[in-house]
């Protein structure tokens, strides 16, 4: 295997030059692992390659001598799926930027995959567009761990997920191949939309090398509000109202739990504006004509208070009184430390059951024979809850938890997990949400494309 | 083989009772052929399940014998994708009709997939929502076969494909085994989505069932206006200013050349309201918070009369009156009498390179042996052009005006099918648009999930 490994890094060697492979654990341990907290060892080799010809060949020579591949991006995904598995080979995009074009007939930008999402959204709001797709993780993610990912963030309700957003893509196969369709229309019935096969697939299907985005025309502004509501149901009337009101505009409809609210308040995470605490609270953002537009929200806000659906409300009049409300949602990425141990979960369900099923998740964590407390705040305008659950770090307590809120899930058709994919973290549930039918296509197509399974092991289906 | 099928007949009549099978010349004529032209021959038999448990027995019993199924819907595609073999077994879904459920908080319609667009439609309007997928077929086109072809139209530029409209799936797979994903949410990153090889798969990986479909908010009105334009460039800046005036509001931009525009004119089809000709003319339609509001709509025609785009115009200040000019449009489907034996293109490239692509086309054809006159209309904010060139009633005159637009397309990265989709009509044609990666990659998702090749043979890949 020494041997073999040597012929293999010198032929690496000489395809991708110095610059484009790491060895050793100093020069490689950067590369181990992602933002969801798996960490399964540091990996044997790092490869770079600086094009897509590069990563062709690389992959080539990988296929040839069956070694897996590991593809990452800006390791900031939540569910393990660009982890390293002890001495293996990474396959990482970071030299791979670059803005190839951008097409203002056609409203497209076509960008190499490892470039970061922010930098596409600066150089689209540079001319006068947006790329809609936002996410916490904007100056690490690479387009390409996005589209792997098919990530999603506060703005899907608006323009969808990263799904919605890709017109073209380039990918190195499995056996080095380069299937590339680089078009720059939304219409193309021409056989097998194959790019949705790799958007959201993990990295199981093959590298992600260059893509054309859909842009947007740039919104010129957000309206922001945050509301204190009796419970769960006056927010699902809400968004029925909301979305009569805004229509299209509707950009955010953000809930949190008393839980998540009074967490965050007392932790000195955030301030509450209210005076009195509520039953449920909702940020609501939409899109308007002018910076901080008040006007449609005012109106919106009026047509909840008759009809008995709020109980107080704040309307940001300035672009940092917008940003302060936003914060009280946004420092869910800080609770960690003051929630202590806990179960992350990312679950999807229609937005007309996501209170009764949070009540249920509730109920059912009194019968567990240890305190579990939760803090639930979500995108349910989606139908996507992030739920937290603490319990004490023992894997048997995490295990129960787990078990319990997938096994209560199932009776509500929903998903285990709405954005952060299933990666390594979450594939020993996926028959919870997913039918026997539905693996076995996967499995298929996965041996149909990767036969010798070089494509990141492990992740999303087991193989 | 006599015997044989009168024991699959035996067999399936069990399954489907009387009213689920129809056998003979006579009952079977009307399901030969869909609205591409193309006529093969009579099915043998026509297969009409209630429900999926139906389906699926069907498809068992077809399967375990080897026979090939031409899965049909309203028979109104025009590529012949639904076109039966002469003796061949068609599955029709037109008894597996209604709707299961609207969600409102979800905004959501479950529907069986032998349901007419129409009748989506307009349960959708009925809770004061809409279901933004349109086309001329709305009447006859049943869900399934739209989404088994990702139907498009003239709304795409403001809702995208049927693929950007459909949640949840349910079909029959080619072993008769059911995948069932009716979920509810945009939102679900547990694996592969496997529904988006369906969409647009034109029934060669099975039969689509059920469909959850995502409605939107109904749009109060639509302004509507048509201009004269000295060209082509001349649009592709209005196109630039409208989506910069009337952002995510702007529901169609269609476009119709001087060649289109004479021909309906001078054959009494429509009737220009502009008193002068021009070199290109456009329709543009915005939605608004009222009907037939127009404010928006003289901003944009005075922006662009100011930046010197525009010759003349017409604003309709009625429903009538927006009827009326999209007339102009809609006629396209009824040219055929009055321009003679013409080929059909449905071209999908870049906009801002249609104009060139147009210009090319028709400077190629002035080299043929014999006159191939054009004519040229649509959705030109997609990139979609429905080319008409008339030609003598001979296989080889309509053979070398193929290759040559074909082969002129090969330099603009564009696609032989923007919405039609493939069919058998277009299958000999899918080299020049799509690579051999891509062409292998389908061929072998084919084999991998219908290794019988039983569904819907000859159609997208020749399989």
């Amino acid at each position: 295997m020494q041997d073999d490994m040597g012929i293999v890094l010198t032929e690496l060697e000489a395809a991708l030059g110095t610059r484009g492979i790491l060895t050793g654990p100093d020069a490689c341990a950067g590369y181990a692992a992602d933002q969801s907290g798996l960490v399964l060892g540091t990996p044997g080799v790092v490869l770079r390659p600086a094009d897509t010809a590069e990563t062709s060949v690389a992959v080539k020579i990988c296929a040839a001598h069956g070694l897996p591949i590991i593809p990452q991006g800006g390791r900031t995904g939540l569910s393990g799926g660009g982890c390293a598995l002890p001495g293996s080979v990474v396959l990482n995009c970071e030299r791979m930027t670059g803005i190839e074009e951008i097409d203002l007939g056609a409203m497209t930008m076509t960008v190499h995959a490892g470039t970061p999402l922010q930098v596409v959204q600066e150089a689209a709001r540079e001319q006068g567009l947006d790329y809609p797709v936002d996410i916490g993780a904007r100056g690490s993610a690479t387009i390409g761990g996005t589209i792997a990912t098919n990530a999603g963030g506060v703005r899907v309700l608006r323009h969808g997920m990263t799904r919605q957003n890709v017109l073209g893509l380039e990918a190195v196969l499995p056996d080095g191949s380069i299937m590339c369709r680089l078009g720059k229309t939304i219409k193309d019935n021409s056989g097998l939309d194959l790019k949705q096969l790799f958007i959201g697939s993990e990295g199981i299907f093959g590298i992600i090398t260059r893509a054309v985005l859909q842009l947007r025309p740039m919104t010129p502004g957000y309206s922001t509000a945050l509301l204190g509501l009796r419970n769960h149901e006056a927010a699902l009337k809400c968004l029925a109202l909301a979305r009569s009101h805004f229509k299209d505009a509707l950009a955010a409809f953000e809930g949190m739990w008393p839980d998540y609210w009074d967490h965050v308040c007392q932790h000195g995470l955030a301030r509450s504006p209210f005076h009195e605490r509520h039953g449920f609270y909702l940020l609501i953002e939409a899109a308007c004509d002018q910076p901080q537009d008040t006007v449609q929200m005012e109106g919106f806000f009026e047509a909840a208070h008759e009809a008995g659906l709020v109980q107080d409300g704040v309307l940001a009049q300035s672009l940092a009184e917008a940003q302060a409300l936003w914060q009280i949602r946004e420092v869910v990425g800080e609770v960690d430390a003051s929630f202590g141990p806990h179960v992350n979960f990312d679950i999807g369900i229609a937005p007309s059951q996501l209170g009764g099923f949070c009540d249920a998740v509730d109920q059912s964590l009194k019968d567990l024979p240890f305190p579990a407390s939760t803090l639930k705040v979500g995108h349910i305008g989606d139908g996507n809850v992030h739920l937290l659950v603490a319990c004490a770090d023992r894997d048997e307590a995490k295990a129960r938890i787990e078990t319990m809120v997938y096994d209560l899930l199932r009776g509500y058709s929903g998903t285990i997990t709405a954005e952060h994919g299933i990666g390594r973290v979450k594939a020993p549930w996926l028959t919870y949400c997913r039918t026997p039918v539905e693996i076995a296509l996967m499995q298929r197509f996965k041996e149909s494309l990767d036969p010798k399974l070089i494509m990141n092991p492990g992740a999303l289906i087991f193989k």
